[in-house]
């Protein structure tokens, strides 16, 4: 049911400690840990004995110590210690997922073999805190993976879902465009509006007032990572032929989509800006602002599985804005073929 | 499953406002609300684009933008807006439900083709303020609709159940008559009780104490209404051969029996009387009693229901008072099968 | 699915009055109350009319009456009123239960046919209060029999999930011996420690501190009855070839293993011990710490059945000391096979 050969990620940076912490993803429960080091290791969250949940134990010498009857596993997940015994029956170990921290997020690999490190998403706005600011959080949604899709991909919803944040009437006015790259994997989704009203996101931090010009421009690389390249500039100071556009300021938001069960995600976000660069009250509003705006998603795709749940016959009405989220659904599904 | 070519109760007329609200009917998610002219409306609570619940949407201009993507629909169902473009799809419309307002109820159509306006029961007791005095009020009961028609027919349960309020030993020990209208589709039940206590319901309310003479008819109109006829009088004070009965104190008492699921049903009471007329005291009283004995019907059900779930094997032995819910029973699945 | 031909523990002693109480036993709900002699009496908890609980009726004079409609059944079970005629139909009888009342436990014979009185385990220990103080319990866990089977005969868990008051490193160290006795039906699982540290479940009641001889000797009697013979010595004072052992201190620990679901379970637990006999002080003592330690398995439990639900593909590698746990696993086999 899931793409298992990709990178997704796992959770967040500040989230992991070196007191275990068991999180579904995928279908499968993995216990999360900081040995003494700092270095982040995963770990099927199950001992192979009775089935108890390794997170429920103890991190003892960077060795986890089952809760139940004391199963001891080290960071590569053999086991080295039994009750009773001193002999350890050969099948005692537990799976070990490679991760990789990068930033403020951890990704772990879910699939079969080696992972190939350069298939991990780059995110360098995520690691330079000299030019980039960065907020980031973690939410469950009780809804399927392919709604978070849907959600992501059709920003028009924000006039209607952020009306008090980030939707303005122009978003959902405006008309996209839509560009498949089958080679890279992207899709992406581009709407430009041009002389509209600036949204309180970004009127509070830049100090711009009135008419801006105003872009979101997605780039998803299915499964798991989304990146929206998010700017404004003064009206009629549209970026240079070369790319340059120093009037603007730029935000790119970026979400991990990592499926925990068949009916529910984990929605990592991430906020990366080049003004106000180390302001930590501009970190705290927009931290606020945007954990408002993804928490308005949650509540709605939630509303939306319950009702999946109870009228099964799940007919769609598409239009021209649908056309991000059907490219994105049209690549998934080769995905999944392949 | 449901008896669909029916009149149903939908909601209580205090209920509806210009804020849309939710309800499920014979298992089908129905937005209601009233326009800007007091109009009850009821529409399909699906946005045909992505399924999302328009009842969590707004009324605009007599228009409901659903609260995603802002498709717009006028109060026939049909889709007036969606964004990002111009033209819109013809098939973008939802189904609209008919609805009538009569006296605190509000009766909705949720069979196909046009209603029978013929066929809608009558409360004219409802509706006329000057001789009759009303309360109402509805709850959800999590049991299916055939054990609240079980509970309303077989009246016995009140000396148990309710022996507070409205339940005297007589009520149980006196034998029904029970008779079947084929034609008009209605089962009457009759429970006449000579120079017994007066329950503290009337007591209370008409100053009558000591012994009284009691009368319980019943009409219930499969599948949704249903109609107790209740009276008290002094011993020794009965009808007269013309029905005359001006010593006597009346209330009609309503149920609007609205299956929700299979397995929950929607409660609305309503209860008239000819005495106290205008007497908000007396509203006040009856309305918590009444709401008080429905309440231990609600408890009495959802347990029965939970019981159903976990003992599967329901064998039922019935006696002479179950005649009128077997005759009910019986008239229903007539109903269900022509 | 249940092995029903068995006695098995229904309920504490003081959990019965005269106040009807239901509980759902081998998947059955029956309903328990005391007459007014004080004799605890068992039927099932579901009226044959309509199917409301009884339990959820008055006892009026050693009668039970249904809360809803008044069917009333004397304490063997037999229908002795129905509302609103005399004449009462022969099938209206429940079930009626062996109850047999001994200490602090009401047992239950749950089989076919009567139930043979020597098969009754004996608590000689239960009902001594001259030589033996008693505490007890009862706790729900959401979790099935068989986990509560593989909890009780593998005490190696002690030393992780009680840690703090009966779990010392040595129980899980020290190595088991199992025997089976395939004629009586028991399982014995043997532990015995010399010169081991006294942990703070004796040391505080007992006076003894630094090391003692300990022995944890389990007689298995399935389904659902374990003894666990526990106590502690001065080092170097084990029992005489007579078995005499008049420097030791004596805990028999007992637990009733009451299937409720399948996957839930009654966990009834009694600890009797032959010192500080009739010490309020130590019975609360004891009753707390005990209390504490079973609320570690039902959390522990509750946890390994929702797992269950979660990640069906339940694989298990066993060693050494499951070797008494996978004993009664096969005895309860062969039960279920027979």
């Amino acid at each position: 049911m899931f793409l298992r050969q990709h990178w997704y990620v796992a959770a967040l940076s500040s989230e992991l400690s070196e007191q275990p912490m068991s999180r579904t993803i995928l279908g499968e429960h993995v216990v999360m840990f900081r040995d003494s080091h700092g270095t982040v290791v995963a770990l099927a969250d199950r001992c192979p004995h009775r089935g108890y949940p390794l997170s429920l134990g103890r991190l003892v010498e960077d060795r986890l110590v089952c809760g139940y009857h004391g199963f001891t596993f080290d960071c590569s997940g053999a086991c080295v210690a039994v009750p009773g015994q001193e002999r350890i029956p050969s099948k005692l170990s537990v799976r070990h997922y490679p991760l990789v921290e990068r930033g403020c997020w951890v990704w772990i690999w879910m699939g079969h073999g080696e992972p190939d490190a350069g298939t991990l998403p780059a995110t360098p706005w995520l690691e330079d805190a000299t030019n980039w600011s960065v907020v980031c959080g973690a939410v469950k949604i009780d809804g399927g993976f392919s709604l978070l899709v849907d959600n992501l991909l059709d920003l028009s919803h924000e006039t209607f879902l952020h009306h008090g944040s980030i939707g303005t009437p122009e978003v959902a006015e405006t008309p996209i465009e839509v560009e498949t790259d089958q080679e890279r994997r992207v899709v992406h989704v581009y709407r430009h509006m041009n002389a509209v009203q600036c949204p309180p996101f970004y009127s509070r931090t830049t100090g711009l007032t009135g008419q801006v010009d105003r872009w979101q421009d997605i780039d998803y690389y299915p499964p798991g990572f989304y990146q929206l390249n998010s700017g404004i500039a003064p009206v009629g100071q549209p970026p240079r032929p070369d790319g340059s556009d120093e009037h603007a300021f730029h935000m790119k938001i970026f979400y991990g989509l990592t499926p925990r069960t068949e009916d529910s995600v984990w929605d990592f976000w991430a906020l990366a800006r080049d003004f106000c660069v180390g302001d930590g009250e501009v970190d705290l509003f927009l931290s606020k602002m945007q954990a408002g705006v993804v928490q308005e998603d949650v509540d709605a795709l939630n509303v939306l599985q319950r009702r999946l749940g109870s009228s099964p016959e799940m007919t769609e009405v598409s239009i021209k804005i649908d056309r991000g989220g059907l490219a994105a659904r049209r690549m998934l599904a080769e995905m999944a073929h392949a």
